[in-house]
Formats: C-alpha cells, structure tokens, sequence
C-alpha cells in the first residue's frame, strides 16, 4: 500500500487533504483513483490507514478508516551526535540507515578537526522523511542544525552520555555499560578524531569514554555501529 | 603511514617489488622518496612494516624491516551470502562497511526474486581492498563470484547456518542462538525477500530461520545488522 508522511495531520481527524506536492505525486504519478487505499504515518507514532474521497491533483482529499498511536514506541531514546564528514553522502547513508535502525534526534557536531563546518538540514532531512517511509516508521527523526561541540556538551540531557574516540585511556564497553531502556546520548567525531581538549571537555561534562570494538572504523560507520548497538542491546 | 596491499607477499621475504600499478602511485602520486616507511598487508593475516630501497616509478623495491603475523586475527569466521541489490551501490557499501567492521566471506546469491542476475566481482573486490586499506585489516574478505541459491545450499559448511527472511513463522533471536567463537553462514534475501519454496529449501538444509529485530530493513542493511549483531556477540 502506498505511504504519505502527513506530519500535521492530528489523531482524531476524519478527514485528512494532501499537499500540492503529495496530491500530484498520489494522482499523477501513482495515478490512484477513487476509493484506493493508502497508508499514513504523522512521524510522531501515528499510523493511519485512508482511503481517497476527492482524487484531485493539487488538493486529494482523503477520509481516515484506521488509526493506531505509538505504532513500534521505540523503548529508549538514542540521540547521536556525529560531525558531518567531508564527503557528505557518508553522513546521508548514516541517516538513512539509522532511521531503518532505529534512532530519536541527531545532532551534526561542528568539531576543531571538521573538515566540513556546516551542513544542509533541509536536504538531509529529505533522506530522513524517505527512510521512513520505506521502512515505515511511525516515529520522524528529529535532525538539529549543525552545532558547535562546546555548545552541545554545555546542554542539559537527562540520560547516559557516551564519548567514541580514538585516543588512548580506559574506555568501558557498551555491553557492560547500557542500562536498558534509558535515554543515551553518543559523541562520534570527525575523520580526524576529536582533539585531546575536546575529550578533556567531555569528560568534565560527564561523558563517558566507550570501545566501538578493536576496528578502525570512518565517522559514519562509528555512528552506526553506536546505533546498532544501542538498538540491539535494548532489544 | 602509507599502506599497501601485497597479497603476492610471503612471510620471511627480505625485499618486496611492488607492481608497475603501486609503483607507480608510491613514487609519483604519493612522491615517496628513498628509505621512506611503508606499511604492506598481505591479506591472510601478515602485518608489515619496509623501507624504500630503490623509488623506481615502475619497479619500487622495499626492504621489510618488520613483520607480524595473524595480525588481529578474527575469533570466528562469518560467511553472509547477500543478494546484490537492483541498485549494486547499496551492496558495494554493505561490503565496505562490513569489511570495516569485520567479515570472512561474501557470496552473491541469485534468487528467484532478485531483480539483478549478475554482478562484477573484480570491481567489487577493488572496493573491499580499498576498505581492507583504509581500514588497516590484515585479513582480506573473500568474494566469491555470483551463485544461484539452490547451489549455495547444496554446499557443505560446517558452523551455524541462518536465514533471515520476512515471512510469518518461528524465528530466533541471533542473542540466544549465536555459539560463540563459531562459523557462521547468514543468509540474506533480495528486494522482494525469498520465495516460500526457497526458505523451505533452505530450512531442509538446516538453516535457522532468525529475526533482525523488529524494524523494516533493506537488503543491505539486513545484512550489516547481521554482520553487526554476529562481531559484537563474539567480542
């Protein structure tokens, strides 16, 4: 069954119209007709089940048949931290396969190694919405603009803070360190690592140190890792 | 350091001449000069250190200066037999990735419903080296050129073997089931997932179905959370 994103559609509502965008997709590309049925997901748990009223191009108006809330709750909160990497698809492929995986809010950390300071949101969230759909999540991901590190460890987060670096010193594994169900926030820096400063600042702001494993892993693939762990250990 | 990948390279060689190929990047690309360290990895475990003896652009010799064998050696041996993917770039970065994150083998499995019959194993295999490269593994994944299913099962292996399909029945988790330290054959579908005939097929070859958890996934990313879940429980 086709699937829209209706991010501002309310539970409850009996009614539901695609934007211009969605409509023309839904008639003109999809070419669905009166009475095709459809799925929608609000990003926020919602899943909706619909059915066409008005097939119109610019304005399809849709009447809501089923509706379940807090489809797959997600039974921790994962919030990733990654400098976006020089090659920006790296990060791209980093969002949509942690948003298959599972992941809450990621923010893009600007470190003093990035090469890349800055990143477009809009378009990565793009990547995000369409992740979603294909693995149809209920819940959106939220994307924060590209931040400074020093402004995000000044942050207030209720939950276990994590640091993945390369430097030298005793790190713990996850394994033994994830207390289930929790809130988690994970630290992964830039192709050049994060600077001993940087980690001396994390530790202050109660960052723990964590092993990703003996590999030598890219930005990207370290994020991932951190996700997949966090997921499977709340499995 | 420089690193080059020397699978022609035996352990308790003295000298080692690179190809015209490595020559030629070690002397004019990298512009590496006379008693400049190099690193080499032979692919089956041998870790190197050399020397530049003579900077020739086409016939660079090196002179080994340490070796070390079974460097990092893997504590249990995963074989993920994967579908390409309509798309082969979503199965070069699995294979990247997985090289990262650590593999033994990779077989390309035709099916009944995959959209790609075929795939190019040399251009594939340049993507794993370069991983293997960047990622420092002693150890090169093999790949083994494309191969129907029915093939694949026929063959004997001796070691845990899954299958990780998406429809209905009793599936376990990878946690409870894996032994560690063990061999290990996942295998993974295409787009439109095995055939019930091709899971029972692959069930009377003992293999046991298992879930990824609860999450949508695609091809390639079923297989990575396979490769991830497999590393992380023999750590």
């Amino acid at each position: 069954m086709h699937l829209f994103y209706t991010p501002d559609l309310v539970a409850g509502q009996s009614h539901y119209q695609l934007n211009e965008e969605e409509s023309k997709h839904c008639i003109r590309v999809l070419r669905l007709e009166k009475d095709a049925q459809v799925q929608l997901i609000d990003g926020r748990g919602g899943l909706y089940t619909a059915t066409i009223v008005d097939p119109h191009p610019k304005r399809t108006l849709l009447g809501i048949t089923t509706s379940s809330q807090e489809y797959q709750k997600r039974n921790h909160y994962l919030h990733i931290a990654v400098a976006p990497t020089k090659n920006i698809e790296r990060i791209e492929w980093f969002l949509e396969k942690a948003t298959e995986i599972g992941i809450d809010e990621i923010s893009l950390i600007i470190c003093q190694r990035s090469e890349r300071k800055e990143a477009k949101v809009d378009r990565l969230n793009k990547i995000i919405t369409a992740a979603v759909k294909q693995s149809l999540k209920a819940y959106h991901p939220i994307l924060n603009e590209a931040i400074a590190l020093p402004k995000l460890l000044s942050k207030p987060f209720t939950g276990q803070k994590f640091i993945a670096h390369c430097e030298p010193g005793d790190k713990i594994d996850l394994k033994s360190a994830i207390e289930p169900n929790g809130n988690y926030l994970v630290l992964i820096g830039p192709e050049g690592d994060f600077t001993p400063h940087e980690i001396d600042e994390a530790l202050k702001s109660d960052f723990k140190p964590i092993t990703l494993g003996d590999s030598r892993l890219r930005t990207e693939t370290a994020a991932l890792e951190a996700c997949f762990e966090i997921n499977f250990l709340n499995r």
